[in-house]
């Protein structure tokens, strides 16, 4: 039998075959022609993957949270106010690095763990002060819980805020259109959705956001993650001319293109539906197991992940049980219930398939602890959803 | 006939097949048992190849550029003295980057390009005034040129400032003992000779370095290069135990641990004694080509790579014809000499068969433009030196 285990994290995911051929490639030159095309063409891809035509995009190696760092570090100025709709451990880290490169920064919290903060307290702070930067997680991976993104883009847009998106967890799963929406900077990291090995950080800038960037007086807090530094270099690669500042991790940018073309030969709209799809039949089925989930209701649960509670009596132990079945899912991270509950991922290439091995090693898991459930009952619910 | 490209560039280099399959594996979970087991493996392997026994070793996803803001954003405060011993492009970088942290930077220049500052220069300089910190490249990729680091180290350490040694074009490759040698900070890039595509920042830093950064009373400037964030990750994965800042670049660590364990397997003095090997082969073969080398001397020639000038008449058009020969090297990239030489890579994995097939083809290049040679003289001198 085989014995790869099926990775249903939320991120590093499972990619396709040709995402990590392209990993295991022979090398390129940053400089080499084709690698200066394939670079281009992912510029380009990323606009349309994020709906965002007038977008500037931004590939950096590094990880997730130098995609946060790049976004606070170029619009924040010391003594800017900034607000961070707060809806878990993202949403804290995104507080933090405004703070780090100078912002005042307020939070609006959600009531309860599990709960997305409510528009009308967002709209209150809003109104109380002026505020440079509106940022919020889309997806809190820590907590599966989803915000209005277009509800928040529109709100921030009214006062006058740099609407900031921390997409880690949803760009290209999860509904987003940068542009009509309002957001003037999305970003996430390439090991979720957007199915490429951890990496890059990706981040588009609209022209409001680059307005700001271009109107600093004080110069960015970080070097690295300064577009003085990287926009010539994302130019220049768009334009198809070689250029240098730091070298790019060349073999992931390979993969990210293979990806992106993958994504938008699926289609955004298809793949949005897919990602709906395959959460709804995930969902049904952890109900069906008669699971609570964190998200306190179906409107703020995302659609990239879930985050089941254990029942009662069943503690982290049934995470190795689900493994020894096949499938690694991920423990708690937020602090406040980080042993109480486990995290599954369901984007980028994960199939229909994947979802039901899933709940199948998931069903396992829970007979062997004991629990007490018809075994097939929540395959039989996610089918439900899965078949036409 | 296979169509690939050798390449022969600085950086990215060609590197062994067994890394490339690691790029290519199905992605694990960050914190997955034999995941965890490979970094801590290859942060016990960095102390190793840097040897440096009690140096703190960090590995985090980003360019040689992260490199560089780590070592400076954590060691610098606000208002420190920093010296810059400054051979080319990458140590103006290196000083602006010290700035950019708030640091008040001196250079003490060499005297010409492709010559290393004076030795009694820089003691002039560090008598004179009190530096917390004094940094310099190893091995200038813009020009070829190495400068005399266990000197440096003596000297700096003599004079109470944290010696940081950028050693992106040199680590693995040119002889280089951190611990022995004094130096408080080395650090370098995946995708030089420490053989590994382009995406890793590595460094390792000794105690008197972290003993600096816990004294600190300035919050690090730059949030994804804080050492807060990551040390405990760095302790934790070389404990073996599973922990989360941001997430690593599986594959990419992947593949640092399977070269170092080759680098390891070669044994560093007999990977020393190779590199050196190989530069005087081909060094040999283009002065028999009677092409002149951006270095001014043999001392400060170094063996990770060679700048040789085009001879008159010839310019940059000399790259494409050596391409159509199946080898891809580098355009200049000193400001002050960009269009008058080239620069090839001899490092990491590239055996003694790759430095003959590039010699073969700058021969064929330079015939190809009308240079005057006799054919084979190049390749005759270089198999001197690689034949025993």
């Amino acid at each position: 039998m085989k014995d790869r285990k099926l990775l249903m994290i939320p991120g590093p995911i499972e990619f396709t075959p040709e995402v990590l051929q392209a990993m295991g490639m022979p090398t390129t030159s940053h400089v080499a022609p084709n690698f200066i095309e394939a670079f281009g063409e992912a510029l380009e891809r990323l606009r349309q993957v994020f709906f965002c035509p007038n977008g500037q995009p931004f590939v950096i190696a590094g990880s997730g949270t130098l995609a946060m760092d790049i976004a606070a570090a170029n619009l924040v100025e010391p003594g800017d106010k900034a607000l961070v709709v707060n809806s878990g451990y993202f949403s804290d880290r995104m507080g933090a690095i405004l703070e780090r490169y100078g912002a005042a920064v307020t939070h609006v919290r959600a009531p309860t763990v599990g709960d997305a903060p409510a528009l009308e307290d967002v709209e209150a702070a809003l109104k109380q002060d002026g505020y440079k930067v509106m940022a919020f997680t889309h997806v809190d991976t820590s907590t599966a819980v989803v915000v209005d993104a277009k509800a928040l883009g529109a709100l921030g847009r009214e006062y006058g805020a740099l609407v900031v998106l921390d997409g880690v967890c949803s760009v290209a799963g999860e509904e987003l259109r940068q542009e009509e929406w309002g957001i003037d900077l999305v970003f996430t990291a390439s090991q979720k959705a957007i199915g490429v090995p951890p990496g890059l950080a990706l981040v588009v800038a609209g022209p409001r956001a680059m307005d700001a960037f271009h109107d600093r007086n004080a110069p960015v807090g970080n070097y690295y993650a300064d577009w003085t530094n990287w926009l010539p270099i994302m130019e220049a690669y768009e334009e198809r001319r070689p250029s240098y500042f730091g070298t790019p991790a060349v073999n992931l940018i390979w993969a990210l293109n293979v990806s992106l073309d993958q994504i938008l030969d699926e289609g955004m709209e298809a793949r949005f539906a897919r990602h709906w799809r395959m959460s709804e039949a995930f969902k049904d089925a952890v109900a069906a197991l008669a699971l609570q989930q964190v998200p306190v209701t179906a409107d703020v649960a995302a659609t990239t992940l879930t985050a089941p509670y254990y029942p009662d009596g069943v503690d982290a132990t049934l995470l190795g049980r689900i493994k020894k079945a096949g499938v690694v899912v991920a423990g708690g991270l937020h602090p406040a219930i980080r042993d109480r509950y486990f995290r599954v991922g369901h984007m980028g290439a994960v199939s229909e398939s994947d979802i039901l091995a899933t709940i199948g090693a998931i069903e396992k898991g829970l007979a062997n602890v004991g629990y007490e459930f018809q075994p097939g009952v929540g395959l039989a619910a996610a089918q439900d959803v899965l078949t036409p």
